[in-house]
């Protein structure tokens, strides 16, 4: 398609989408739990079609030479299509913010105020390889009351348009708008920068996928993006850790699953904890590979030399720099300096330097004898997540339904003029 | 100044500020209320030098041949120094947000989670003429725990020197870092560009003057921006609306200030509204030019008529466009087609049109059977505004201390580690 049709197919979208937030906005939480129901259930009946949709999406990718990691997030089969269906069932079940009052004011001369949360309208959600998220962000759109766009990886678009057919005739089923959720249906990337630019049409963008696409997303945008760029977390271990906390946290933070964002990237030891060997081999012996300087490599031999770069990388793999530092002071300060404001924790029985910690840390989470991996939607209880936000504005960490809502001022009076 | 050397001059301003953000951020409610006295004693006791620092802006502004509104709005007297001070205390007076817990999650495996409400951190003001701007955003954003890098008008130059000089002495005299509130004291525009593309530096930016302004700053940032753009305001008029208050309404509505962004500029009649005339002829005796079709014009002769254009015009000016509508549903078509979101009033004594039009309306203010010229931050019991928000992410509406906050997630654990 030309750029100009692109742009006009996106524009019809999002009209069509705000006519449709209208309607989703006026429903209630009773009416959108059934809609969402019917959609899961549209999709385990669809999951046939679901399937081989996706077998054409896997001999595509498999013949232009996808890699198998790749190719892993893309394969659907009758489980994970039956999770997707489960997906959506749970966020059926999540506690509706629309409609809450966040506050009340009644003024002297009489005017009553509230503030009450509204969706935000029309969301686009821009995302790479895994269909599921056809059904998650449709879900959570549609779940607190707003229109979603949906543009997934062209390497995906048959599994996403059998998602997407399902889901729609499901919610429609259900009594919501047909334009509900819309699913962008031509894979040019146009449609990516149409989406980006469209000002007062859209009103949020979710970029989900890898750093090339958040990173595209967010020097194009000209609407606010809910984006998460990097997880460079860091677990510090403060002289008054317990031993053994201190290394099964350690342990837990980078190795149980290296690939999340709430991986802790950086491990900083304080020259006052007694007790780093057994910490650096226990991630040594799981196969960890340890980067420092000399004075973390006289501790464990394994370690090899780290170089300036590593405090800035977020690797997403089994490595792990660490580094001595002077206290919490120090520890802060090179958090401040190196840290991607994610996910940073402190390890330590000392009550005093644990609040400090959490107070002065400007990151979106900050934890004291907990796990970083613990950063993430379902483990805070929100039931599901649309993203991490790293951003400081609007919503921060992980965002569920309540981040995909804002406000408005309900002011009731009896006849008030201005004086 | 060269471009690149502005740039560095704002980068290195934000890059003080981020550390004195550090700073406010620790901070109590206590010491923060002591530094805003401190600078508000601090701009009464250099009341003179700042008067006299104006009269070089008048003088230079009239030598330019500036109009008579942007005179009045750059004048400083003693007066006008007295109130920017009793402003600044009633800003330290305000209820401080930071640190309040917004919600408190205890999850089954013991992890307690809250989230608390911390400061944004540096935000940048960008403003024309008023020099009274220099102290209420600068003491906003203390109050809240931000660093503030101020821009004003170089028509204010010296006025905003020495109205900073006083409140910058005053805030650290008060216990504030030195770098708490910065102003930027060249005049190029390129500053201006520099703060709005300073991602990650500047972590808001928040324009305060004219449309030509606010269209700049959305237009050139990739900061975020709070912003209010337009005020196109509706007063509906429904079939079951008192008469007189109607009326009343009305004409407080439009011209009670006809410059404020919170004026109405659009009456909607309902056609089975009883006694449409008397509220037209009490805005045409107070001197309102009224605008309409065939239809109104044969209510009122001196309706003059209307052309397309008025229904999405924003006239700060005594003019106001009137329309019959069919009902609510017609009225609520109408606002949603040419309004901007700001602030629309229903007049009716029917409560289930009423709290239909106030769920409908997608405004950041609705209002029943009130004034629209109730749309600000004091009259909201915010007692100060760092401006009205027409955006529909983190803060809409009336914005005061608590939009410049953000939050983070705490996390307390006793060693656990994420299966």
């Amino acid at each position: 398609m030309a750029d100009a049709d692109t742009q006009m197919l996106i524009a019809d979208m999002a009209a069509r989408a705000r006519t449709a937030s209208r309607r989703l906005a006026a429903m209630n939480s009773d009416a959108k739990h059934r809609a969402l129901l019917a959609a899961a259930a549209a999709i385990r009946d669809a999951s046939d079609a679901i399937v081989a949709a996706n077998a054409e999406d896997m001999a595509a990718a498999e013949a232009s030479g996808l890699s198998g990691a790749l190719l892993d997030r893309l394969r659907l089969d009758a489980g994970r299509v039956e999770a997707t269906a489960a997906g959506v069932e749970a966020v059926a079940r999540l506690d509706d913010p629309v409609g809450k009052l966040i506050e009340r004011v009644e003024r002297p001369n009489g005017l009553v105020l509230t503030r009450v949360r509204i969706p935000i309208g029309v969301i686009g959600i821009i995302y790479e390889s895994r269909p599921n998220v056809t059904a998650d962000a449709g879900a959570l759109c549609a779940m607190s009351g707003n229109a979603a766009i949906l543009r997934g990886g062209s390497e995906a678009i048959r599994s996403n348009r059998a998602i997407h057919a399902a889901l729609a005739k499901g919610l429609e089923a259900g009594g919501m708008p047909v334009d509900a959720v819309q699913l962008v249906s031509v894979t040019d990337r146009a449609a990516v920068g149409a989406m980006l630019t469209a000002e007062g049409a859209i009103d949020m963008v979710v970029p989900r996928g890898g750093k090339g696409l958040v990173a595209r997303v967010q020097a194009e945008a000209r609407v606010p993006v809910l984006a998460h760029l990097d997880g460079l977390n860091h677990t510090y271990i403060d002289r008054a850790a317990d031993p053994a906390m201190a290394r099964d946290l350690a342990l837990n933070a980078k190795m149980r699953r290296t690939g999340i964002c709430g991986a802790t990237e950086t491990l900083l030891i304080d020259r006052g904890f007694a007790d780093p060997a057994p910490v650096l081999v226990a991630l040594a012996d799981a196969g960890c590979e340890l980067r420092g300087d000399a004075e973390v490599r006289a501790i464990e031999p394994r370690v090899v030399a780290s170089s300036a770069e590593d405090w800035d990388t977020e690797y997403l793999d089994a490595i792990l720099s660490v580094k001595l530092v002077d206290g919490a002071a120090d520890a802060m300060a090179h958090i401040a300096a190196h840290g991607s404001h994610h996910t940073d924790a402190i390890v330590t029985e000392d009550a005093s330097t644990a609040e400090r910690f959490l107070a002065e840390v400007d990151s979106a989470i900050v934890m004291w004898n907990a796990s970083t991996q613990f950063a993430d939607g379902g483990e805070f209880g929100l039931g599901a997540e649309i993203g991490i936000s790293t951003g400081r504005l609007h919503a921060r960490g992980p965002v569920a339904l309540e981040g995909l809502t804002t406000y408005k001022w309900v002011v009731r009076g009896t006849g008030q003029a201005r004086p």
